[in-house]
Order: C-alpha cells, then sequence, then structure tokens
C-alpha cells in the first residue's frame, strides 16, 4: 500500500526550518506581485527568468545587456528597462528573452528552498498547472509563502489554500494544520476571491504607491499554463524542462 | 481626535519579533493544554503560578517545597505532585497555594514577552475577561500564540480570532493580516466550535497519549473571569494586581 504525499503550508518564511525537507517539491508564492510577474512574463513569452535579491545584481545583469526589471518604493530605477508590475512583461518586451527580475521578498524564498528536489513558483495565474506539476510524482508538496517582510500575509494563504484544495482531490493528505486552516480561508473566499482580498494589508500599500492597477490580474485563476521551475539560479519552464529529462 | 488602539496576533512565537512592542499588552495563549490549564488553577483557586521551563528548574522548586505540576510525554514526572492536565488543579490542589507549573512551550513565550507593558494568560476560558483587562487602557494588543514546536496551530488561532472579535466590538482596529485571517476562522468555527476543532492536529497528539480527555474542557467559552498577569516571574490576578496599583 503505497502512503498518500501530503501537501504543507509555510505561512512565512521564518518558519521554512520547521518544514524544510530535500525530497519535496517547493512551490514559492508572492501573488503580490512577485510570482505573479514571473508566471506573467513566462505567459507573454519569455524563455527564462532570473529572480535577483539586490539593486546591485539587478545593475550588474543590466551591464552584461539583459533585460532588467527593477523598482524600489513604486520607482523604476535609472538604470532598469521597467518595473515591477505584471503589466510590465509585455510580449513585445518580454518574448524570447531571458528576463532579470529584481524581488528581494521572493528571491529570498526561492533561494531559501533551493534544496528542495523542485522549486517551481505559483501564483493564481497558474495554480492548476501547479497542481499538476508538483503533484506528477506524488512527490511531498510544500507551499513556502514570502508574506510580508517576514509576517504572515492572507493572499500568498489563499492561493495555499487554493493549491492544498486540489492536491486533495488527487489524493494528497493534509494533516498540517497550516494546510487545513489555509484550505478554510480559500474556501470562504473563493466565491467572491477579489471582494474577500480587498482586505489584504498589501492592498494599502500598492495603493500609495499607486501601483494597484494589477490586483484583480493578480487573482486571474488559470490565466496560464506555463510553469516556471528553477533550474541553477535561473527560472525556466517546467515542460521545457521535463523534455530534457 | 483619539487614534483607535490595535490588535495584531503573531502566529507563532518565532514571528514575535516582528511584532514586539514594549508599549503593548500581550496576551500569550496555547489553548492545548498549557494556558487552559493555568486559567484553571485560577479558576479553581489558585493564589499564584510560577511557569517553568525545564524539568530541573521544576525539580528545584519541589525541593524547596512547592507544589509543582510537570509532565512529559503523558507521564507525570515522579518528583511532581501531579501532572499538566487543566483536570488536575483541583480546588482541594490549588486553592490559596502557589503552584510550579512546567511547560516549555508556554513558558517560552511568557518569557519571550516579558518586556511588555503587560502579559495576561489568555485562552478560551477567560476570553471575555482577557478582552476586557487587555483593553483597560486601550493599549495595543498583541495575541502570541504558542503553536507548536514554533508551527502554526488552528486552536491558538481560533482563540486569536474570538479576542479580535471582541476588541473590535470594543474599537479596536485589526490592520494586520493575521488578525483578520484569524477572526475569519473563528467566525467560521465559532457556531461549532468543539466539532471544527476536532481537526487540529495537537488532538491526534493528545490522543496519542491518553491526554484528550480535557480536549472539551479546553473550549469551554467563559468559564472564568480569572485574568492571570505576570508580576516578576510569577502568575498572579489581574484584579488583585489592580487593587494594589
Amino acid at each position: 500500500m503505497s502512503i498518500s504525499p501530503k501537501i504543507e503550508v509555510v505561512l512565512s518564511p521564518d518558519l521554512y526550518k520547521y518544514y524544510q525537507d530535500n525530497s519535496s517539491v517547493v512551490v514559492v508564492v508572492d501573488v503580490l506581485r512577485a510570482t505573479t510577474a514571473i508566471c506573467t512574463a513566462f505567459a507573454n513569452g519569455a524563455q527564462s527568468l532570473i529572480p535577483v535579491a539586490s539593486v546591485d545584481e539587478a545593475k550588474e545583469y543590466k551591464a552584461k545587456g539583459y533585460v532588467v526589471a527593477a523598482e524600489r518604493d513604486g520607482s523604476v530605477l535609472d538604470f532598469a528597462d521597467f518595473g515591477n508590475s505584471p503589466f510590465n512583461f509585455t510580449r513585445d518586451r518580454v518574448t524570447e528573452s531571458t528576463i532579470v527580475y529584481s524581488t528581494t521578498n521572493g528571491t529570498r524564498c526561492i533561494d531559501m528552498a533551493n534544496n528542495a528536489k523542485q522549486v517551481l513558483v505559483g501564483s493564481f495565474l497558474n495554480v492548476a498547472a501547479i497542481a499538476e506539476a508538483a503533484s506528477l510524482n506524488n512527490d511531498n508538496v510544500i507551499v513556502l509563502c514570502a508574506g510580508w517582510k517576514g509576517k504572515f500575509n492572507i493572499e500568498d494563504t489563499l492561493f495555499a489554500g487554493a493549491l492544498t484544495n486540489i492536491l486533495k482531490s488527487k489524493g494528497y493528505v493534509a494533516d498540517d494544520d497550516s494546510a487545513k486552516a489555509s484550505e478554510d480561508l480559500w474556501l470562504l473566499a473563493k466565491d467572491n476571491l477579489i471582494d474577500y482580498a480587498k482586505k489584504v494589508s498589501q492592498l494599502k500599500r500598492l495603493k500609495s504607491f499607486g501601483l494597484d492597477d494589477v490586483f484583480e490580474h493578480c487573482f486571474n485563476i488559470d490565466y496560464t499554463n506555463c510553469v516556471p521551475v528553477l533550474s541553477g539560479n535561473t527560472l525556466v519552464l517546467f515542460n521545457e524542462m521535463q523534455k530534457n529529462v
């Protein structure tokens, strides 16, 4: 008799140490906005994407000729090609390119997970595709919520709940209290997702920088089938990587 | 115009550093079972209670003649008077006594918070009284959930949600995503609290040690008006302390 694989949810990067397990698939999520932007870039034809934590790294890549997305406090950095909004990753800018994306929170989580069996980048934009990819080999799945400066946030938790809900329908078990609570919040929110999500504190921050135009896009469920997966320090398309296995 | 005081929820002791603020009142909660046991002890007439983290400390207090509650993995330690179950704190054992209570998780949280303006010990048994005491001076309130070995747990989060709900009715604001999500889980659970709570992973652990007989007692809302408050390294009754101010 085979043991059912499990789904667990890490509500803050600070708690990842209690879940870390190199045989698991880790799904990193930062709904507002890093992982939504990354999924949008791939949906619009990007070939690969290099997440970087610091402005200096982004600048070094720019000097080498990369297309660089980087902003701080709502302003595009002077050396960058455009800012961090998912809306910036338009087809004409990203198709067949390697994009460098500066995101402190998102990069921290991706780096943190890099000993996992596989690191996938999730958002509402690709949740069904993530469930498919993460469960391909019945590995245990850990959702790593980026949160906000170490704190819990609602939007990443809702994504974790949505993924838990799908994976349970694929035979996964959710014994972990975080996964159970995330799923309950998701079930509470899902029929009215945008309205429910309006309570998240990150929306207030985005508004204060005039960056909230992407809010609804960030909850656009299954907008794409693209699944970004980490290969070295670069995100590539899951399907492309599978072809090379 | 006065600013509304705020309620925030710390879902794991590991995240307390992001909330810590010496001017706030901190409510420590460990529903299954430490803070429920502590509230039960005071409800049954205990005069004071000294929480200790280690078995060695508990043993030292025993040698000095204190009544000591201490167990590990479901067994009463040989030197102790009784174990850690709330049911052990009967009137005949605790009235007018100072009890030493050995709890690793609970003591860690109480110690962690000891620079706060005030540290209160909460559980479902005293949630209304906690709301009253915590809001007495309109101070900001932080709920510190003990969780389980650093992880999030559902039962402490439900308590945090119940307290958030009451404090909002007293004019508090809950801007923090943790407080909002806790309240939503509480509203989802409250009409069927025991049934909802049966999903918590801690119940399985208690059952495996035969310690689950107290489960329903731990969700006995407003069983007592006693509010334990930290004074030095000792918990005393809030009302008694107020009299001495």
